[in-house]
């Protein structure tokens, strides 16, 4: 975990006064996605797995369709570039989303497990209490698992290392740590995921995509408790 | 609170078993900023006080530099829309930011009890748990509060709204509930702001910003608790 954390002297302030420690704070860098000589995009982000987030990234936001249209990836030196080559470029647009087809079902028992081992896995998290997580998953186990200072990095390196390494997201489930909005839900389409999962709440917005693309939304799964928002009939008692 | 939330069939599924409620969810709203014709931004956010975002917003990207600039704000009919005319735009760059000055003092108790009142406001979040707060305050009290589904549109409502109603933001508090990353420090430093108190986490460039600027950083503010990561001189027994 050396890259992704700082050691810092900081001071505690509790109920027995004022003392000097040293703590571990999540280290941010700004990334640069470079797509064919032309920059794409800058995000501030945890500096681990750049080469997924830039794939994902730039899947996510439709500029290549599959692992067919890269040529060579390239990470500079200091991490703070990924220059990605590719063989095409699809426009920038956002085709109608169609609807996520899948007859998986899952237990109420099997989303608290996968929850409670998705928070066992979230080191950084424990360390520092300042990035998001995100994991693919089956209905037994966690399958791919990041963390990343930004909620939407977090799935964009999930789903790049899945392109990347040909690891199947259809008929799977999604488990994150952040909130989930209308662009999650978008994202999670794409890859046709029919479970999504997470530790937070959703928006009006996220509901209604998920209703519409037939998405499970599981929300404020903590414990032994979680809130289905869409499609519960993939919840089996 | 009507307008911030949406009331939605769900199952809540817990140790006794599956129940069927209807629980709050918090809306998003896709927000376009027009600034002289021109389309700036489409924002995911919370549909209430969107002139303040709007502005807020403008302002930290530079595009507008004070009040005088703008001519007249007109939020469309729907809240999908709010168009600004301004009398002149800055050009879009970060000029170099200069050090906060302050000799600005506040003590750990003070601290402690603004926190507090924070949270005792963030109506929205006890309903919904959906939502980040941004507030300004003085060392006594909140003076500008905010909540919107984004931490940086939360933060761009308080700043807006302060620009609208000529309240001076020099010298004083800004409070979050969301992570601290540079970009926060940054929008900080623009309204000369001394203190940031954080209920999360901050990075370590956040870190580095803060002490670089001359900012007191205070994370983890929770209960009796904090963590301060810079410029702790401000902050007395």
């Amino acid at each position: 975990m050396v890259d992704n954390v700082e050691r810092l002297p900081i001071s505690q302030v509790s109920g027995e006064g004022k003392r000097g420690v040293t703590d571990s704070v999540v280290m941010e860098l700004p990334l640069t996605i470079v797509l064919n000589n032309r920059e794409v995009a800058t995000l501030p982000c945890s500096p681990i797995s750049l080469n997924y987030l830039a794939v994902g990234f730039l899947f996510s936001e439709g500029l290549i369709a599959s692992k067919d249209d890269i040529r060579e990836i390239k990470v500079d030196g200091k991490g703070s570039t990924v220059r990605v080559e590719a063989k095409r470029v699809s426009p920038s647009y956002t085709p109608a989303q169609s609807k996520v087809e899948s007859d998986i079902k899952i237990s109420a028992a099997e989303v608290f497990a996968l929850v409670d081992e998705f928070v066992q896995r979230s080191v950084l998290f424990k360390e520092t209490g300042g990035v998001h997580s995100a994991a693919l998953c089956d209905t037994k186990s966690i399958l791919v698992f990041s963390e990343d200072i930004g909620r939407h990095n977090a799935i964009e390196k999930v789903f790049g290392e899945c392109l990347l390494k040909d690891i199947p997201t259809v008929g799977r489930l999604l488990v994150t740590s952040g909130r989930v909005s209308s662009e999650i839900l978008l994202k999670v389409a794409k890859r046709d995921i029919p479970l999504l999962v997470s530790k937070s709440a959703p928006t009006n917005m996220g509901v209604k995509l998920a209703r519409d693309l037939g998405i499970t939304l599981i929300g404020f799964a903590r414990g032994r408790k979680m809130n289905i928002y869409a499609n519960e009939w993939r919840v089996v008692a």
